[in-house]
């Protein structure tokens, strides 16, 4: 049923600014089947009749935003998230975001399949836009490795995040990581890395509790930005020996976007992915008095209370050092964060995003003047689906991609506020911020789901996305090509030797 | 009749890989009156009559190179550049390069407009493929200014270059340069610095030839990476003072390039012009035991003995560090060079390039393994065409772009040698470099201008190309906005203040 | 009669820990004739009559700090400087100061040694202390030059100032830069500059006043801090272009101090000196609501508002990447800062600092934990005295030193406040910070010229200190020797060339 | 009979300068009892009947070198260092250096008293000169911690040395190395890592003989650079969790010394060793053709193959940006290192430089031109003393001190040659090297042992030197004192927070 009426529903988007990641024109937009048919001028697409019409004269029609990092109904630290597929994808929409990629995370010894279909099991009947699915590696066998392979090949997985943090649960070593990054790289796979010195954690969380501090503050001490731009360092070193593509989630502090762009700079292929919360507020709240109002802000690596780190992470992502947003949604309410009431080590992990994250980027991004709406387009959008092998059916308006699109009004203001947000969640990190840029219609795959302010959507009605391995945007340049041999000795005997060239003389590479 | 024959061709380039800056797809494209006017897989053009097919299999389609900086047939030092506006137009095609942009230099306390009509009128006969005209700021005064805004509104010019070295000729100082920089911004033109402290080049060459250095090495001496990267820190902080996008042109150094990038991740719009010479040799040939050899590298500023240089700046172009390439194309053969044969301060200063710098990029970024072709597209055509407001017109092939198309042979190789070459000098810079990347065919405005190593094409063929100010690419960003009231007082006695922020929270823009 | 009791005054410290910049150790000092005579432990110098003994059990006995930067009765801005060389010499030595070095400015045009007379002759009668002269370069021209040398040969002076800010009052332009330069090496003098782009500067508060703002914040948001870091890195450049030493004046900003320190790495010889004031507070001040304590803190370059700025300059001066300290001490009261009532341009710039440099840096820098007790030794005293080559007369507590001795209580602690500082000023920029450390005593070769808060002093017992050039500290190194002969050409025709080795390999110095 | 020689000798360093790490000055020297009596001018003790006296009219008087790193007759990769502790110090005095510390290192599982005990017997009947012992932890256990405890108290032990890498023979991890962290700082003594990544080292190595990689130059490109930068930037971080002062033995490459230095700026407590190796020569010999030649240099972590690495160490070594050096003396002939001929990773690893360190060092760094004689004596003695708390007894010329010293002949030239050096190896790698300044006599605890090419020395003259915890200039810095007391929660409720100044707003420091 709801596929016959998504095969039916044609849909005009008229007088709007078409956005895309290189430019802007105005233009209309012809959907049909869900699918852009037409970019351009003065559409009449034939028959009038059956036909949607959706006025977005003085407004953007922008691609559908794409969340790389959400973490719904997750069971994690003893509760689970309380958004789940349903609230948190509608959420989505209602914030002008079209795709979410959540994590499958086995247990350490699990099977990674057993997991991907577990989290495949509880997405698909809930899910009101699409959804593909990273699957997290956990610890190191044969088996895992198998697994790897079997996911990309089978199941449409193109990428595996490894946990430098979480101790005993999710952490893995140098020599784990190694194994990863390998297979992943054999694989055409985007390996994500979530980048914490998990051992300095321990041992601090340790030392702040003995020393009786056992506040949400505890949190963030015992976890210092060095902690996070360590195992940055660490993994890209890692990475870069194996030849590997690295993508680092959640960038959470000055020092880490700082590790990341220089190795950029360097000519290493690794992404940034700063989040809402990173680029919307920061950690000065661990140390509000109330601790509800604390607690809520917990989570993994911590934000930093270093107020001018949002503004900083702008500006790269503004200039491509940092690339893609997310925005590790993962929500846990009051009663939930009360398990640490006494113990900072026992709340729950996560704050919420999923639907402010393209309102805050454009205020703190566009309306802040650091970055223009194609710049907003690509890091909101663009840059992901080619990161993870969308592109261009997701990311672009443009004849023949999907039609997940936005209608955005940027002179409208609201302020964001849990009483209104459509989170589970009672709390909302954002509370009272402003914001210049409002999403006025959300459409997925054709249909207009959001409007106004009312959902047209059904659960289930989003679609798992299989993404295909090897993306272009990644893997294409030569010195990330699959298979190279190294011929080092031979030409290096010749001719003189400096620090740039000799690597590049003396590779080659096997297409 | 060159229109005629224009309008009438019809054009199927069949079987490539057409790659624009975004993603590459294997696709027909087919042309008409010079432009693009379909893409896609089996086109089949009707009539079948009168159809030039052009078979691209196995081969890239890519847009036409776009050189932003040459000197043809430019009057300096007392001499004249070798290379006119007809050869060096043809040598530019037989690389792969469909457009040029010149510059047309005044006198101290002479007119822009004259200088402008006169380049022009040397240009239009002679040029084979299509061009544009920066104009340089070479002293200040109202008159300048009114002629500033009169060859923005009426001649199609959006970019002006101020040199801060050449003293006593064409340099600048501070006020001059802060004028003319406000100017720009309010023109909404792109203002461009030769970035080099002409005092300091002054006073050192007065010291090498005191010391009795006469011979070319002298010139690097007398003005070493510092002098560039002095200038340039000073360039971008003079802009950012009246928030003037900036483009310095010709980045010869590490430094330098290191002193843009930083500007860029601070948020300031700043852009760097790496040339086919510092990307693909370096200044250890300025002490080259044959004289002739180390004269035909002088140029302005110098290339750098460092020889991880270029390397460096490839590094920094592939990540977007550095936006664009040009060549400083300016020839000079060795009886003129020989004018400062006792005095290196005389050696007429320039470089060859607007027929290598294709290949070079290619050989050094794509092939080395840096960049993929995509980026290439990027560097050597699309960004030029977004930075100088001729986007999607130029830089991209895409229905209603105009037909600037070349076809590239990624694997066939080309030895470049001044024996082989189509330029007017008998020295090339990057003698004997092996390229793999060749171009096989190149397509100027629908029309096949140069195939297989044959021409067919006539002098004054090409086009002057105006360009309409404020090109969104660079002043889209609100900090960049045309108008912006500080407010701020009010704002700020508010709250609490810290670095990052407080511009932010004090700046009302204006559109 | 002053000199007669000088000379017989005998002086013990006893029990002391005596604090050195390389090392502490508890030792009685002997101190006869002004001079130190023993350094000991158990000393007991006959005959026992006639003998003061100071008690420094558990107290710090540390050379007299040195302040490098005063302006006393200063003529400027149209008023005067309320400090004049009493009242500012005897605040100093109440904070544990011993030395000033001032500054002899000459209006454009005028004598600098007709300047220094001036100035000498306001000294002499006047100062508690030692104190010596810098002279301020503000034209060129041959007799400046002539100047220079008879200060330099026949009046004790070493260093001379440039202002690159100050358009059209001391500003000069980079060719006078380098010919000052150029002059100072010749001669063996320490090249000092007060490091800010003038022409911005005229330029902002043009712009600023237009807009309205004619507040005290004004002052500060025309001249942000990269004005003072382009000028920093333009005057390293053109001194390095002389192989000058160079030393830069009131380092206020975070920028301008990595300037200084990158410089540093690269082995330039640059020494940097922060103030008092920009170790001690932050241009937050600018914004207070009050008027008079907003312009209480106007000074050039100012206060910086990132709160963050004494802190990291704290930590450069602890690890050597900054050298020395002094205050800019410039004292005006409320009228006088009244000028400027409506017009922040016209509020004359100063600040207090001579009396409370040496609390604030052991507050911020020692008890804060950054520094120990001999790098702050280092930094208050030593390092001034080895640059401007006063070392081991002072900056030392040894055989054969000036007996300027502070016995220094580090348990004790006092609030700085106007109320109760001696400085002619109503005014104290540092009002209320608690100061752990605190000079007990103070002693003036030989003579204890303060001691629990009671002064035994009278104006005129200071003596002008001649400073002789070529400070080895400073001039030592071969790189800066006086003479060198340049080989470059024969010797790199031979074998490879890279950036670091070729200077080495070309140069020749002769001693 | 030794030490009533030593107790009788009497000796008199004449008319020489001293140079001290603060200044020079000409001065006669006076010695007995193996300690300076006196240094002054026209010294004249009394009698002069059994006084030595040295002419040193126009030569140095410096304090004897400190090597802080040798590995004398070592127990090595199946073979043991060809310097015994007699050649090895005999070597030592012919160059200069008057005092070596080397390493004592246990096997996992082993007693580090053991050890200790081992190599103290190997070394006291053999030194020439004095000597002392680091000791290493290679492994974690609570026998462990009390052997360091009772290293630190009763055999004068104040330093210790982790391995990060040696897979499986030496490495500690991440746990570990906290742990051994903690126990350094809580016994006051010295901790030091040997920084490479051992996991990405064996990883590569696998890789490169996979590849038919076997030579020397495997050993390079399995450990490049980023290898040794990683482990440097993890050891500061983890050191930093504890609070421990950190030593960095042996830096050897730019990106090293680069983290070093930044995390110097951000005042922690690290200090960089580079060594004569790393600061002499460069990476470029492991792809001489000679295969002997090659195996020479191949030591852990290797020499970098740009050849700007030892001028860039160098810059900072004058800067105070690294701060001692040593060698890492550890030599192996050509039959040794051929057990590694077929295979790159059984070479075993070491290379000369005990004999040489001081004149590598004068020649690179003094007559270069990059740093003073002054700066000379830090780096090869005054810091290695204040580090490892054996100033002023070593490290200075003064009354009081140990009559360690050297005359040394600035005008002086040598060529080092294995074919003249006194170390027991048949290769120098630093091979040609024109040295300008030459030791003339060593004087080790006021014996001349070595004059004018003649040792007068005999084996087990020299003392082990025991070493007190807590050494002040690493210890005291209240951030680095022993107890504190963490009080964030009270203090940073109220008020502002910012990056910069919170930790110290919340720290107390208990004495």
């Amino acid at each position: 049923m709801a596929h016959q009426n998504l095969a039916q529903q044609r849909l005009l988007i008229k007088g709007g600014k078409v956005v895309n990641d290189d430019r802007s024109v105005v233009a209309d937009v012809y959907v049909e089947d869900g699918v852009v048919q037409q970019v351009g001028p003065n559409l009449n697409p034939e028959p009038p009749t059956g036909l949607v019409v959706l006025d977005a004269t003085n407004k953007l029609v922008i691609p559908g935003g794409i969340d790389t990092h959400t973490h719904m109904q997750f069971p994690f630290m003893g509760s689970r998230s309380k958004d789940d597929f349903y609230t948190g994808t509608k959420a989505a929409i209602a914030g002008g975001t079209t795709m979410i990629i959540d994590f499958a995370i086995p247990q350490k010894g699990c099977s990674l399949t057993e997991a991907f279909d577990t989290w495949k099991s509880w997405a698909d009947p809930k899910v009101c836009c699409d959804y593909a699915l990273h699957v997290a590696v956990t610890w190191w066998s044969n088996k895992v490795k198998e697994e790897m392979k079997s996911l990309v090949q089978n199941k449409g997985v193109n990428s595996f995040k490894m946990f430098m943090a979480y101790k005993d649960l999710y952490m893995v070593n140098d020599e784990e990581l190694y194994a990863a990054f390998s297979c992943c790289k054999e694989l055409g796979a985007v390996a994500q890395v979530h980048a914490e010195n998990g051992e300095l954690i321990a041992q601090g969380a340790k030392k702040m509790l003995a020393m009786g501090i056992t506040g949400p503050e505890g949190h963030e001490l015992c976890r210092p930005e060095e902690v996070e731009a360590e195992a940055t360092q660490r993994a890209i070193t890692i990475a870069n020996a194996v030849n590997c593509p690295l993508f680092v989630v959640h960038v959470m502090s000055k020092s880490a976007a700082r590790v990341i762009s220089n190795a950029r700079r360097e000519g290493k292929v690794v992404y940034g992915e700063p989040i809402a919360a990173s680029l919307g507020t920061d950690g000065t709240n661990y140390w509000n008095k109330d601790w509800a109002h604390a607690a809520a802000y917990v989570m993994g690596p911590p934000l930093r209370p270093d107020p001018s780190t949002p503004g900083f992470l702008m500006n790269l992502l503004a200039n491509d050092d940092l690339s893609v947003t997310g925005t590790d949604n993962c929500t846990f309410d009051i009663c939930q964060k009360a398990l640490g009431k006494d113990d900072f080590t026992k709340i729950p992990n996560g704050v919420n995003g999923v639907e402010d994250r393209m309102s805050v980027i454009w205020e703190k991004g566009v309306y802040s003047g650091k970055m223009d709406e194609n710049r907003f387009v690509a890091v909101t959008s663009t840059n992901a689906a080619k990161i993870f092998n969308l592109y261009p059916k997701k990311g672009r308006i443009a004849v023949g991609s999907d039609a997940d699109i936005v209608i955005w009004d940027p002179k409208a203001t609201r302020t964001i506020s849990a009483k209104t947000h459509h989170q589970a969640n009672n709390f909302n990190i954002f509370e009272g911020m402003v914001c210049h840029g409002v999403p006025v219609a959300t459409i997925s795959r054709g249909k207009v789901v959001y409007e106004g302010g009312a959902f047209n959507v059904t659960a289930g009605e989003g679609k798992y996305v299989s993404r295909p391995p090897f993306p272009p945007y990644v893997y294409k340049r030569r010195n990330i090509a699959k298979y190279m041999k190294i011929e080092f000795s031979v030409l290096i005997y010749h001719g003189s030797i400096h620090e740039e060239c000799f690597c590049i003389l003396s590779v080659t590479y096997c297409e």
